[in-house]
C-alpha cells in the first residue's frame, strides 16, 4: 500500500481498549491509515512497577472513577457495557488467538472479543468463551485454539509484549506512529490519527 | 447569576492542570458556564494509596511519557514549557494563597502561578517566587502572604483538600459539576462543561 500506517496495541483485560477498539476503524478509514492491530500483555509492564493486580482494583480511587467514566463512554458511543467477574480477566489466551489471526481476521476476532467481555460480561479468561467466539467468525475452533497454543505462536506474543516494554508504553490502549510517537488511551485516537498524517493539534 | 457552575479542581504541583488552567476560561465562556476555581491538595489522596512522590516520578514509564505528552500538548496550545526543579514543586504555598484570593484575583493568581512554575520553571515553592508573582498582580505580598498563612485560612485549604477526597477526586485536575459528575485531566474540559450544560457527546 506504501501509505500511512500506525500501531494500535491493546490488551484484552483492558477497559479502554474496549471503546477504542470499536471506534478505531472508522476513525482510521476517514483519514485514510491503515491500522496494524497488536494485542500485547500490560502484565510485565505493570508487574515492573510493583503492581500484581489492575490498577483499577489496587486503587479504588481510581477504579470507582474508571467504571463511572466508561458508563459515560459507553453510553455516549451506545455500546453495551457490562462488567466481567473477575475483573480483570486473563487476557492471556485471548492474546494468543489473536496474534495467532491474520488481518482483517484478527480484527473481527478481536472486537468479537470486546464486545463478549465488555459488552456482555463473558469471561473471556474461558477457553469455552475463547472457543464460541471463534467458532462465531466461521473458524475452527479447535484448529485455531491448537495454532494459538502452538509454541512458536506463544513466543511471538512473548516477543510483541517484551517489543511493548522496549517501546515504554505505559499501558493500554496506545497508538504509536512510525517515528514512536506514542498516544496513551482512547481519548486520543483521534490526536494519534491526525498526527500519524501531519495534522497537529 | 443563577447559571451552570462547574468546580475546577487543581493542584499547583500538577502538571496537566497548567494547560487546563489556560485553556479552561475561553472553553466555559463559550458554553456560558461559571468556573469556581478550586485549589486542593493531591498529595493526602495519593498519600491513602501509598504514594509518597509523584506518581510519574514512582512510575517512571509513566513519567516519561507524560513529560513527552505534556510537549505536545503544550506545543499544539502555544503554551510554554519548562520543567521546574525539582518535580513536583511543593504546591501548599500557591495552594494557600490561591485559596486566600477572591473572584477573579484567584484565577488571576492561579494563571499567574502556573506560567511561572511550568512555562517557566520557576520553583513555586519558595515563598520568593510566590511573592514575586503576587506583586506582579499589584497586590501587596507581604499582606497576602500574612493572610494565606493564617490559621483560618490554613484551615480552609484543608477543608478544601478533604472536600475533594470525600468527593473521590482520582488526581488533578478534575471538573466536577453539581450533580458530582467527575472528569478527569485535561483532555476532558470540553467533555466535562458540555456535560454542565446538558450536551452529552
Amino acid at each position: 500500500m506504501g501509505g500511512v500506517k500506525i500501531d494500535f496495541w491493546h490488551d484484552f483485560a483492558s477497559t479502554y481498549s474496549y471503546p477504542a477498539a470499536m471506534r478505531i476503524a472508522d476513525l482510521a478509514a476517514a483519514r485514510g491509515v491503515e491500522i496494524v492491530w497488536r494485542p500485547f500483555l500490560v502484565g510485565p509492564i505493570f508487574a515492573a512497577q510493583g503492581w500484581r493486580d489492575s490498577p483499577f482494583n489496587l486503587y479504588p480511587v481510581k477504579g470507582r472513577y474508571m467504571w463511572r467514566d466508561m458508563e459515560r463512554v459507553c453510553g455516549t458511543l451506545n455500546l453495551p457495557l457490562k462488567r466481567p467477574e473477575p475483573f480483570p480477566q486473563n487476557s492471556v489466551l485471548a492474546a494468543r488467538v489473536a496474534i495467532s489471526l491474520e488481518g482483517e481476521m484478527r480484527q473481527r476476532f478481536t472486537r468479537a472479543a470486546y464486545h463478549a467481555e465488555f459488552g456482555e460480561g463473558r469471561a473471556i479468561a474461558e477457553r469455552a468463551e475463547i472457543a464460541a467466539i471463534i467458532a462465531s467468525l466461521g473458524l475452527s475452533a479447535e484448529a485455531t485454539l491448537a495454532n494459538a497454543l502452538s509454541e512458536p505462536n506463544k513466543d511471538k506474543l512473548k516477543r510483541q509484549s517484551a517489543e511493548a516494554q522496549a517501546i515504554g508504553l505505559p499501558g493500554a490502549p496506545c497508538l504509536v506512529t512510525d517515528e514512536r510517537e506514542i498516544f496513551w488511551g482512547n481519548d486520543r485516537l483521534e490526536q494519534a490519527l491526525d498526527w500519524a498524517v501531519g495534522v497537529r493539534r
